[in-house]
């Protein structure tokens, strides 16, 4: 990789910064965060959750906190090129192309990384939940999501129950985070 | 159409005003309009391209600018569910499965309107501009974004040339659109 | 006209884009909606409002649906030289002076367009309700703003009442809008 | 004065850090500041000119800085009900129609203070520069809106020149801004 | 004082106008206010406390209003260097630090005013408390604070409990503003 | 710890994505990133830097990449609590004071997380520079500032010019960063 593909990439990242999260927006939130704030918001999920568990006891083997830091980051990286494409479009979007649609940016973003391979294997093992580190991130992007939901509820905002709903349906890889989406749902504004 | 369906309908449509137009987003073009005035600016500028049209004496036959006017509300509808996906995922998401996407969003959309089927045809000439009306839709469309792709300029934004070289290579329908953009372009700061 | 003045005139009416609503503003909404924002949705209302009507057979005859979006479009346009002054204004600025203002501005902006005058005579059936879709058009420019209202209600904003208030002295010319505007206050969060 | 009088009057006074000084939104200035932004600098300046004039030696008397404060803090205060109409509303509403309007709003705002008539007062010496005082606001007005159109041209903005054509005829009261104003045009972009 | 000082000064200080209210933004207020807009809201505040009080009969001394307004305008000029510093800075930057730098930042900021010692007094006055003007701006300043948080929520803000806690445990200096006070706290959302 | 707390930590840490960035506030760059848009944007050039280091055979070691992620995730964290203090307070805090604070801060909002000693330990190493990947961290901080204003400037942001006059002074842990930054400010508007 040449410095200036290098350049190129980080200053093509930055656009994260300025995309909405579009699930926010749709449904009227003001000031809606960014791509890039729920991607560090989910960093520091993982961090957090990485620590819990491998100080509970209760892991067959340690989770790789550095391995799951790494796919955190890597995570929504596609959404440079695709944005974030919001729920309804699930309905009109195959799953599979959306999916290999990320993979393929995914693939040209990192194309000049020495690690390419390696990080585009990361973000599978998030996208199909193959390996622990993978399932912590998917369930870090979810509470994430929650902790901001519930966030946005505390400061005002409403019109947000479907978040709620969706997330009731939830199939969570780790009981913390079972825990802690209750927790979460018992501290809605209506709730108390 | 019951009135409650006719009020869902309504009331999704006002995420047009919050979900902004990506292009701009991905360039840094701070407080970027929205798809509703894109929208609102397109059926401006078909109506004035159809009033100058109509009265030159050139085609063949008038415009039916109330028809013009109907696709330029309708063209960016289907973006209520799917949202304005940008430039770069044309390399990501095959042209044929977007374009059924937004057949299928509209038709949902419109379901509850009488004249859905009707309205479905009109994107129809849109997209396939298969009628003098799409076509001039389809030419205001690009007259829009390249009017506020200027005003962003005039106004001090930076990095827009590759709307302007892609821009270069369009096709135009009508020769007025043709002489707008020139003009257009002489009035970039750089040009002057 | 020259393309100059067209090219000027669809420059200023840019405008329209970064113009807020001041009526929201003035209640604390956050991220308020465009003039053009509420000129699309205005547009977008006539659209599906004109087809139930003409529809549902009970007209003497039939809306003039591409007479009607011609209306919604331009009804706002004086506010690119006028800005939205809102409701306190209207004890302070005589209406006739108000609307000679309107006048004026419309004329000015519309200038350069063959049917400048059409144009106008169509903004003052809006105006003064003198045809049937000159009453669509305001009917539709209120159910917008009040489908806005309950859409900035039901996402959490707060002291929107005196909207309400005003509103339940509308007399709506079509009854299909007193239906809607009945429907609308039922679905107020408070009412549910 | 009832309390509530008070209340109900600094609650509505609160709307002028939500409505934007329009002149910047017309010329396309992302995040243009509020009214309530602009009184504030024009107060701080009135403060630092009367400092200096004061200091000067230059003056027949003494101005009364309090007064001159109490009259910047006033000066835009009607535009809590009539918003901030921008240039081209000058040649759609006559001047004396908008000069009575704000006269009206500043006795309606200040009706229940016991100081009104005397508020009306200075606020007429403002208006006519008929004190000293007043038109030291009048110049610290447009000195103020000078520093920041400069500041916004020095921050990237374009196309404000006309706001610097205008005040190339302003006939300054104190030489003091006669020469800041040359300084500050002096140190626009394109002149360094 | 050069005149180049002093324009260097004026600009500096429109970074008031873009600097938020960090109290508001941490607990998610949506568009916060600048800390410019809290400037004018205090000045205006003053003025109306001051035209009352002295109007009351009941004071040893009518205030001086110019030196209270002054006093007004000053008082948060520091934070164009400091930014505001939010309520958990407290329990980390020990008070004595943050005062000598707010000294020191007045200091550098009006060095090059004729009456910059006088200002610091003044300023001093506020910080310590020690003059009747002083002691109003301290009122003033909270009365300001908490007009804007209800304007918030009447406005659909929530989470904002902890401001209203907090003065509870206010002392106020002037009977008025402790009334004014507990009627702001009954017009709570939650309390009607 | 309990989930409570954590709950609390992650709710707290939210607050990351509404305070913006005041290096940009205070040079009047429109909506200026997050403080954690910075921290995601210096997270993913420390996965890009590491991973070109490692590969690059230049260094004795290998970075640990998991460490330096989690070093990158930590380091503005004490910034949910005392803010992003800008240049200009540097003149006016005492450095001791600001780094006692960050480590309070940090000490406090970690406390319940097992690892939080730990934690502390990585943020010293990035603030006394004594690991490899402390000084990665470091170099990323400055790198992902200086793309950023590269970026603001290339879409059209000016008065950046001390950020560069700044880091001119910047003493470069890894020659990587070094080049890179060179052909980051070969890359400025004004150098083409």
């Amino acid at each position: 990789m040449t410095q200036d593909n290098l350049i190129a990439l980080l200053i093509e990242t930055t656009v994260l910064k300025r995309l909405p999260r579009t699930g926010w927006l749709l449904r009227g939130v003001p000031d809606a965060e960014s791509i890039a704030d729920h991607s560090f918001g989910t960093a520091f999920v993982v961090l957090a959750l990485a620590d819990l568990l491998n100080a509970s006891g209760t892991l067959p083997a340690p989770l790789d906190a550095g391995k799951a830091l790494t796919i955190a980051v890597l995570h929504d990286l596609p959404e440079a090129r695709l944005t974030d494409l919001p729920g309804p479009t699930k309905h009109l979007i195959p799953r599979e192309v959306k999916v290999e649609a990320e993979v393929k940016a995914l693939a040209a973003l990192t194309a000049a990384l020495p690690s390419s391979a390696s990080f585009q294997a990361l973000w599978r093992e998030f996208e199909d939940e193959t390996s622990p580190e993978g399932r912590l991130v998917k369930d870090a992007d979810k509470v994430e999501m929650m902790i901001q939901c519930l966030r946005y509820e505390l400061n005002g905002s409403r019109g947000l129950d479907d978040f709620w709903a969706s997330m009731d349906r939830q199939e969570w890889h780790y009981p913390l985070c079972t825990d802690i989406y209750a927790r979460l749902k018992g501290m809605r504004p209506g709730n108390r």
